[in-house]
């Protein structure tokens, strides 16, 4: 009755980061580590912010995406195709524009305006239809097959995850050695690069809003499983499903899984405003509201890494 | 007829500077150089951001008035005292909650509301009056030989020049050396202390509104002279008169001044969001104002720091 992981499932290694890091150096910047200064997030801990908002197209997508386009022998004349709650969609629209290729991105309805606003502005085909990120998903495969276009999975495919595991090789390298790193799950092509690359010393900590908990139900159930999605960061991190190679990484891993509601994203997403002049996606603060709402509480002194991963969002909504 | 600057007029030098980050380190944020990436703001540079809107209080000027608060021997029963056009003002009562004194702040009616928020979220008391920054100094000074509280001014004070000078001390050390660093001019506060850093080497570009140019006056006329102040930016950068400091830093060191219309400005605060995710406000896009708008044209390669000084304003109106 156990699950079985899909036959030949690849798992990227550290020297496959060190080699995504190389292919797309030139093409995404070095996001800032922040420290949050005593008493940050109402905890007795030495918080570092990973400013990953700051990224090209407003969130951390562009690793994994370039990585796939770049990791390609050749590319298809038709370009560039990916299913995204918006920010896949609008990171994959940027590689497209940047690299001059063609792009066709599928959206759910529940896709934020201003994530359909940096799809167009990237000059991408825009498909909006379906209720959730699944749906969009399927029509972007029927699509795929007529046009050839080449499949940027939004999480689960090994250069995508390869790609944003580049993301801890620059934290690490910035902030040195943290005792723990808190990151929000979607999924799980985030989460499953960064615990790819800290196989060891590190403990990841797998945030997930209480009402979109593909990783957590998957962990409980000790296989991927589909969920209900809603909650104010679904547009973000509204996986049904948890990816296979995040799920093969955070179970042989013992990545840690904790949930957080609304009102704890809410209040993270404030204070990042009140206290620094970050503005970040409800998605974006998830990893933090595990500090705010008290889901993980970190021990006096503890090195805590905290990934905000997003910031597309209407920047009036924020305060 | 030649401008006699005022007797005995100290100007920071560079171990001042020193002496300065020695003393407000526990206190300030390290915050964060962010490369722009090829072609940022239109122009074939190599473009520094430095992120000091994510200071602590929203802007820079934490670092001046610490390092004035830090330099005393004892300080009076009745704290601090300040007049403001903001931003000072936030600082000044950060520092005091930080440190457990009492302030209290005169603000002019033109004083942002966010910046008045970011007032009595720290506990100061306020008090608001008079049409501009030059209003609220002459009833704080008023109010001072009253209560005898330590004045902290806004840019011409000896420790506030040298505190705000660790702005370019920490860049230095980020980002190596560059050729131009592009800053915005209220009183001169921030430019001197940057300029005082960089003795040699660097071309400091003093960024000012075309409403507001107290220093490119006063360059022009030999002498710090009043100017009407008005424009997008006058909540910050709206000084009658440039700083005794300021200019004789300026005038002998050769600063380049440059004007700024209100587009540039508005082009400017919409680029650091649409590109970066970046909040400013007026006064802390006016810098890069100068790229934008074309009022500093740098070299292909050129090493350029554009110091992004501000953020308090209402995160809703950037987009």
């Amino acid at each position: 009755m156990s699950y079985e992981p899909p036959a030949l499932l690849a798992l990227p290694t550290r020297a496959d980061i060190d080699a995504a890091a190389a292919r797309i150096r030139d093409h995404v910047r070095v996001t800032p580590a922040l420290r949050g200064g005593t008493g940050f997030a109402g905890v007795d801990a030495d918080i570092t912010l990973k400013l990953e908002c700051l990224q090209h197209s407003g969130s951390f997508k562009p690793r994994g995406a370039f990585n796939r386009v770049l990791s390609q022998v050749e590319l298809p004349d038709s370009g560039l195709i990916a299913a995204s709650g918006g920010n896949h969609g609008a990171a994959v629209a940027y590689v497209a524009r940047k690299l001059g290729l063609r792009a066709e991105i599928f959206v759910p309805e529940i896709a934020a305006p201003a994530k359909i606003a940096r799809l167009r502005d990237y000059g991408a085909t825009l498909r909006v239809g379906g209720r959730d990120y699944a749906e969009a998903l399927a029509a972007s495969r029927e699509r795929q097959r007529a046009t050839g276009a080449l499949e940027i999975h939004a999480y689960d495919a090994f250069e995508v995850v390869a790609g944003q595991g580049t993301l801890a090789r620059e934290l690490e390298r910035q902030a040195g050695p943290l005792d723990t790193l808190l990151v929000a799950v979607g999924g799980g092509g985030l989460v499953g690069g960064i615990t790819a690359w800290h196989a060891q010393g590190t403990r990841i900590v797998a945030v997930e809003p209480e009402r979109s908990r593909a990783l957590n139900a998957a962990l409980e159930r000790g296989e991927p499983c589909d969920v209900d999605v809603g909650g104010v960061a679904a547009d973000s991190l509204g996986a049904r499903r948890i990816g296979a190679i995040a799920f093969a990484l955070a179970q042989s891993r013992s990545v840690a899984s904790v949930l957080v509601d609304d009102d704890a994203i809410l209040r993270a997403q404030r204070l990042l405003w009140s206290e620094l002049r970050i503005v970040a996606e409800p998605g974006g603060a998830t990893a933090l509201a595990a500090l705010v709402g008290g889901a993980y509480r970190p021990h006096a002194g503890e090195r805590v890494g905290v990934v905000v991963c997003g910031a597309n969002t209407d920047p009036g909504l924020v305060s």
